[in-house]
């Protein structure tokens, strides 16, 4: 397999070259940017000396089309003008961005605050949640990867939502990030002294991928349902985790709860359910697929916390991107991907 | 004044004599410790060579009952054999554990998981919330003072739940602290490898403190409501950021949350409403008394978010025993605690 | 005392109001900027809400040449303009830039690639080690404050150096600083997900503390000599350490490296000589005025290894300046300084 | 290839897991603890939940005779006693402690403070520094496997040295190493709040490495020198980066220096010499097997800085181990160890 990377130099496109430089089924990994023609690609990022000392590309139609998979991990605003004339042209694209997940353009144009994509392009591509829509994402052309957000609470919420044990009319997420989710461009928010030793809260009730998790409740669980969301920085570079809060339908047990997470993803190898810890931090993932997963119902309350956690980078983007690629191309999913979590 | 300090080798110790030293109304410090007689303080903190070069002194009642005030600051369990005996015999007592907070000792022994202190006793010690119980603490002798948590949540819930303006039957609390909440004494879950880069939650819905909000948001606010409460590492040092989300009563905006707030802490130095930011931090706090309140409410669901941030061993803990210690003795409530926070 | 700080939104400047706030002798803090006219500095700045909420204003030399002090922490190159009509026209001047430290003004130009200040404002100036040039700083007009690096080095080099205990000819200096030390202007190298969890060297062997040391060993030891020096980023904010390498001279002792510290500090507040630890770090000084010094004689080599710790922007920027001012008014060096280190 | 890890709790076993996860010709590992017989090993460690779900087991002889490959990663004194009675027993050996490293047996219990192991042990195992000594690695049945500071060092220097193009007789090297290579069993010293944002010196010219560099220096590259060595722990888990200075020899070039460098490692996949950066971190190498050296001379002084940067627990620990048992079974030394560094 040919693969080209458009935004390579991004944190998304870095990860995507990591597990792509050890995936046995591809042979050749090209680099595209829209800025930086012909600069070898190891001058700017040390640590790819010896592993990826290609030159950047140009961005062209025809040099794109005789891929096999084209990864796209750009900005917002760049692929729903870059990837529609690609579609059907021959490669398999994977669309990182935000461009093509949200199916309501004006949805798109209210929270990104910029011009959607073209309606038939948006209505051709699939979701990638990768455990959720397996068979679409096989047959599809174009796949808009999921958020990081987007992934951790969904992977957790969907099952419970869709067998109507938790209450899907009053969810609360508060969502915790590392701060690689910001991307690589330098910023007061990311500048290390001010980011470093602070936890703060951003965006607070108006994060993008607020409409991508309400569309994908009612998607494949059926819930119509407006949520609270919030979205946190926490000092550290990798991973994210999700907390997320519901009533428990009544007559419904903390077991039941997990025997519904449990049978969900048995056949999954990338979700595993937690059952005998007290707590659960993002270390557990570090730099893996993996996506951990623990549920307690407070009988005070009679509320679930439910609790996951994913490597942002990972199954939060450049990881779920490849494990789509695997689908695509009827390859095992952890092709390329079983990788052991960092822990430390 | 002539203050001692009991349990000094810890971080509210620590905390205490950094804020006392530059108090002007105290003149000596004496620092006590269950095991380390006779060592000089420095020779264990070198940070405080020039500064506090004074020996550790056995615990003893005749000894504490000479000085004019005695900051205990020891794990759950000690004081409540400690103090009882002191109280009345001289010295403003003021304690920095959970020991005397809970009126219900049933409770305490709950969630504890230890004995309780003496029935009178408990009910002989006001709950030292600064600003909502500021003429109890001026005639108390013994002064439970509050916790880390409960501070950051009380503080932003307690105007909002006391005029009605949100429902006090669905408060969800996500709290996160830094790691200096777990104290001084070195185990795996505050391991530098193992809790660096990584943001974990732990005690889910089980956490001591929930019976400690509850309880005053009932004495404050007249609310008897069980509320769901969860907290989480931050791999930082200080500080906690506490969110917290609410059904808003019918006809309420976010204009009148704002100003209940802003008349409730009118003249209170340390509270401040955060007006017009979109973001939240900890380091707006760092290394101070102050606490730093937020609220928005989402017309899309028609919940509020309210945020709070303090450092934990500050308002959270001994500035906040001074700030009480102040008011004891009729000072002016900044009295030795008018510092910039850090910021970085 | 009236007191003008230009340059207010860098970290100097931000330190310089910490702690200005609390000094006794000021009654008066105005804020200067370049471009920012008229915007409330807690506007910028939210931890300094209800502290520094004053508006930021444009820089005048009639304006400011009615202030007792005028600070000045802007980026290299401006103050060599800004100052030199100042001098002499009623304000002491304290610059904590590096535009008055170098008496060779070709160094100054190689160096850091800009225009020198004018001779004679150079050598006006009196290179503010307040420890070393005490009675030269009180009657100085314009005080060059030291470098963060410099500072650190020559408070531990200069007593050995000076009294020949240790070898000037083979001065080997590695140092290594916390990433405030940057200022607070984003870039790739302070950026968080690419400066976290990261150690590196810069500047290798070409940092612009270089001449600075070097001129005051000559200046204040009598020492010219050619110094190995290299500075490397530390994952954390504040705190600089040096660890300094020589050969100690024939027949000279551990014991008598550490009397001769001894002796030189003893009545120097700021200056503390650890002699009983296997161990030094840089949260023994965090947010504090003082240098802690270790020295130790390998004897295998026949080398000493001379360690001290610093805050970067206290006894290296901001707090030193304040210390300076101190002398220059014949207040106690420690006035508004007395502050105990953060130590966590 | 059936594989044993004794100490399989430890960082090094951790790591050692990771990566023989991975390896194309392992198909088995155990995993041995002196005291946690029979606990899943998953339950210990929620990372490796799927991926090492089996029990640890009892060490014994029996067992781990065996086993094509017994890795041994405990702390020092342990295998002094363990390992002699396996050697010629059927399985190689690749010791991760001290206990074999040094030739000289009373060097070592000078340095640990411990009992060495028996002689004729010690003279038969092989020191692992697989790119110096390949040959003796490739028959050994027990080699040492370097310490993580000697690793970073004498990759470094020895060519260097080894061609006298610097002067050995004066080396200062000044290393810095995350918290990681502290191990995992908690401390004050490596106690989160205490260790973040805090930069120490420790072991002042006493760390046990100095002989084993010294012992290297001689081996390989005919240079008896005492060395000046010192350690210092960065606030971040993992890396090392080692400065070294060194006067270069008369009529030498920085050309010359890069050029032997180039030269000694042309063939070896690990180790990359740095040639147009001014500036080298640990990120480069972050959970790689990789070692990234740069050299500059100063003209000012005529003396070299030699920078190399490794991750402790890969080409420190674990990924050197594997890259030595690579070498003992004839594959290439990348197999299994061929991963793109973390970067962030």
């Amino acid at each position: 397999m040919k693969v080209g990377i458009v935004g390579a130099t991004g944190y998304g496109g870095l990860e995507l070259i990591r597990f792509l430089h050890n995936h046995p089924a591809v042979e050749q990994i090209d680099l595209f940017t829209s800025s930086e023609e012909g600069v070898q690609f190891s001058s700017k990022f040390g640590h790819l000396v010896k592993i990826a000392d290609t030159p950047l590309q140009k961005i062209a139609y025809d040099t794109l089309a005789k891929f096999d998979v084209v990864f796209t991990s750009t900005p917002s605003g760049v692929t729903s003008e870059l990837l529609p004339p690609l579609v059907g042209k021959g490669p398999k694209l994977i669309d990182l961005s935000g461009d093509f997940r949200l199916k309501d353009l004006a949805s798109y144009e209210t929270w990104y605050g910029k011009k959607a994509a073209p309606y038939h392009s948006v209505q051709q591509s699939v979701y990638g949640l990768t455990e959720w829509n397996t068979e679409l994402i096989r047959q599809a052309t174009l796949v808009a990867n999921p958020g990081c957000y987007p992934t951790a609470v969904l992977l957790s919420l969907l099952p419970l939502v869709k067998e109507r044990l938790i209450d899907p009319s009053f969810l609360v997420i508060d969502a915790k990030s590392g701060i690689s989710g910001a991307g690589n461009k330098p910023s007061q928010t990311t500048h290390f002294s001010e980011t470093n030793e602070n936890f703060s809260i951003y965006k607070v009730n108006t994060h993008q991928h607020i409409p991508e998790i309400e569309q994908a409740l009612s998607m494949f669980a059926q819930a119509d349902t407006a949520i609270t969301f919030n979205t946190h920085l926490v000092p550290m570079t990798r991973g994210i985790l999700a907390t997320s809060y519901a009533p428990v339908m009544q007559g419904i047990t903390e077991a039941q709860l997990i025997s519904c997470l449990q049978a969900t993803y048995e056949n999954h190898p990338f979700v595993r359910i937690v059952t005998d810890a007290s707590s659960l931090g993002t270390n557990r993932v570090k730099g893996s697929n993996y996506c951990d997963i623990l549920v307690k119902v407070d009988s005070r309350t009679n509320r679930a916390t439910i609790v996951s956690v994913i490597d942002n980078l990972v199954k939060g983007a450049a990881g779920q991107a490849i494990q789509n690629m695997n689908v695509q191309f009827d390859l095992p999913q952890t092709t390329g991907l079983d990788v052991v979590p960092f822990f430390i």
